[in-house]
């Protein structure tokens, strides 16, 4: 079996963690396996040189921050293959462009243009195990370059993808993918698997187990992939394309973003460009909206709406003072700034075959007194804005009503 | 004006430092000249990456070695360039690959094959401060390989050699090469110039401003390089093939080097083999043996002699143990182990041609009551050992006798 074995930052953090790393993968290629391992820079690393480099520059060259932060994973490859060697297991490190990983120009968040694993192949052949530096590449012309956040993610899963290898595990300090975070909801399971969809809602709405770029990758390629514990042997959750037998189920899990804020305009105007306008200043200033939530205009002859939409609470001071210095020119009579609120999401591919599952939700948290302040919808995730005060009991109570029941 | 400038791991310890070696960087490029810069691996860095590789191996595999300490310099030239862009000078840091830099595969000490500079040279075209890592190089099948102890000052002399620099200045932290170690001699004077050969016999001899590998490179190649302090603006100190003006001096410098040990052993019998079975054996041990003296037997027909040879101090007791075991077969009376010594050494061109040097040195010596134990001779240079407990002073007799009263 050919495997792509992922280890992050903190499974890497030091030569102890870089011994239980290497004894893991021993297991495996004791077994016969075909093994590439792909890793992170050892957790620290990577500030430390941020930080010496905003000592020199405060906004540092794109291309010269890839030249620093690639030294970051190649120092971890050629500690992890030493660690090999120690257990008299036959392993070569290989820097992103050794793998021959090409990507574009963009320099901190290079996109991976292709892979040519040759080298990566004819090691394996030699029965050797392959480690390969994460989250780095080389454009054609031979520049250092970086694939940004969950950039490491990315490397393991497109090396999969180009390997056709059977299995890729993505190790992490989480045992999998849960209905629920356990900490707020004890009684959330484990997912035994997941789709690349729900997946995707889940890493957009605060589960951050990865970042959505290598799920949307693994979709694209048809890339299954585990998310499993580097602390433990449990078996992690199976990610890949929606199953025949997923396809009863209703609701996959459950989460809650606490770090959201709202804003409010009162009583906008309704008329063309307004919105647009709103929008459209507040991403000149690389403010990203989550949640925009308009409701038709209820009194037709002097037309006005209230619209609210969801910042991240560390934009909402920037956002709301740029809201407040369009008030007059738009003609809104007040803005509301609310960092107090949680956002709740339910996801699940069978959602959209599945009708009264929105009602079922919004009457759980009536029942309960919990005000709904928004609702977001989309094909296979139903999102409210409450109250953060009730959000977690919140968050049990939908869990409960939609996850508990299910035997 | 094509310049190489080199910057050793002292120089760019730290963030305030490389924005020092910055500063400098941009006085030459507003004066209008071409700039290379070679940088070191910050200091500790080095060390601090071969902890972490003993804690995994005790003798990491040595491709895995170069992997990982190549990492040093990567950041460096990263950072370098950041500093460079705060003071609004353009610069493009390149690793040893990148600037072309082809090498043997002889992992952690290779040899460099040849330079290919076209990216250097095209960037210097287009104005740029072009900064490349030391110590480091790739092999033609694009292995990175590391140039071993003294591989920056190696990449500059080289880089200096390809590129046909007019000026290759070695930035360190001494002020140049003096005529003895001004710790030791207060008199001591900084050289304007030295001859290649005088600073190979300077270096070899304790006087350690630079590995005698880089000043051989630029004796093959002919590049004259400035040896200077990157703490202040002081001229340093010339190294250059032998001129004309040089002829007439008779002594360039003094040097005393404390760190070597005598093994004598009393009575070997004189015949064939003998020598050549002790320093086999020491040889094999890797043990380096510096000076080696034996007198003509005196009693010829019981034909016995005395043999004495100098190791370094930390192999004193493994090569008196090995010599020790070879006593009985050799027929030796007796082994005497003496790490009480010091080496002291006049070195200069003018020597071969200047009769009466030798007879100097050591009437200097004697008048002072200094016992001479050894004495080893080359075109260039004299050595004598003598107690430790002497060696300074005799060091500052010796200076006083040849290089003061010069005018």
């Amino acid at each position: 079996m050919l495997m792509v074995q992922k280890f992050g930052g903190t499974s890497v953090a030091n030569p102890e963690r870089i011994k239980n790393v290497a004894s893991r993968v021993t297991t495996y290629h004791a077994q016969g396996h075909q093994i590439v391992v792909v890793v992170s820079a050892m957790s620290g690393v990577t500030d430390n040189l941020i930080k010496m480099a905003k000592e020199l520059m405060p906004l540092p060259a794109e291309r010269e921050m890839d030249m620093l932060l690639a030294t970051g994973e190649q120092t971890t490859i050629a500690l992890t293959a030493m660690a090999l060697h120690a257990l008299e297991v036959p392993a070569v490190s290989l820097t992103g462009a050794q793998a021959g990983i090409t990507t574009d120009g963009v320099h901190t968040k290079a996109k991976i243009k292709n892979i040519t694993p040759r080298q990566v192949r004819s090691l394996l052949n030699e029965g050797k195990v392959v480690i390969v530096a994460g989250f780095q590449g080389q454009t054609p012309e031979g520049q250092i370059t970086t694939l940004g956040r969950g950039g490491s993610d990315l490397t393991a899963i497109a090396l999969a993808a180009v390997l056709k290898a059977d299995l890729c595990q993505i190790y992490t300090d989480v045992d999998g993918v849960y209905t629920a975070d356990p900490r707020i909801v004890p009684e959330a399971r484990k997912m035994a698997e997941i789709s690349y969809d729900e997946m995707l809602e889940l890493s957009g709405l605060g589960a951050k187990v990865m970042q959505s770029r290598s799920v949307e990758f693994a979709k694209k390629f048809g890339v299954p992939f585990e998310v499993r514990s580097s602390l433990n042997d449990n078996p992690g959750t199976i990610v890949k394309e929606e199953t025949r037998s997923m396809e009863g189920v209703v609701i996959r899990g459950v989460s809650l973003d606490e770090n959201q804020a709202k804003i409010t305009l009162v009583q906008v105007p309704d008329r063309p460009g307004v919105a647009a306008q709103i929008f459209k200043t507040i991403a000149d200033a690389h403010i990203n909206v989550d949640m925009i939530v308009q409701n038709i205009s209820l009194t037709p002859d002097a037309p006005c709406t209230d619209l609210s939409f969801t910042v991240d609470k560390a934009d909402l001071l920037k956002a709301a003072k740029i809201i407040d210095g369009l008030r007059r020119t738009i003609g809104a009579r007040e803005v509301i700034a609310d960092e107090k609120i949680g956002k709740l999401s339910i996801v699940g591919v069978g959602m959209r075959s599945s009708p009264g599952v929105a009602a079922k939700m919004f009457e759980t948290l009536a029942t309960a007194g919990v005000n709904i302040q928004m609702i977001s919808t989309s094909e296979i995730k139903i999102s409210v804005v409450v109250d953060i005060a009730k959000g977690k009991e919140a968050m049990r109570l939908v869990h409960k009503a939609f996850l508990e029941n299910q035997a």
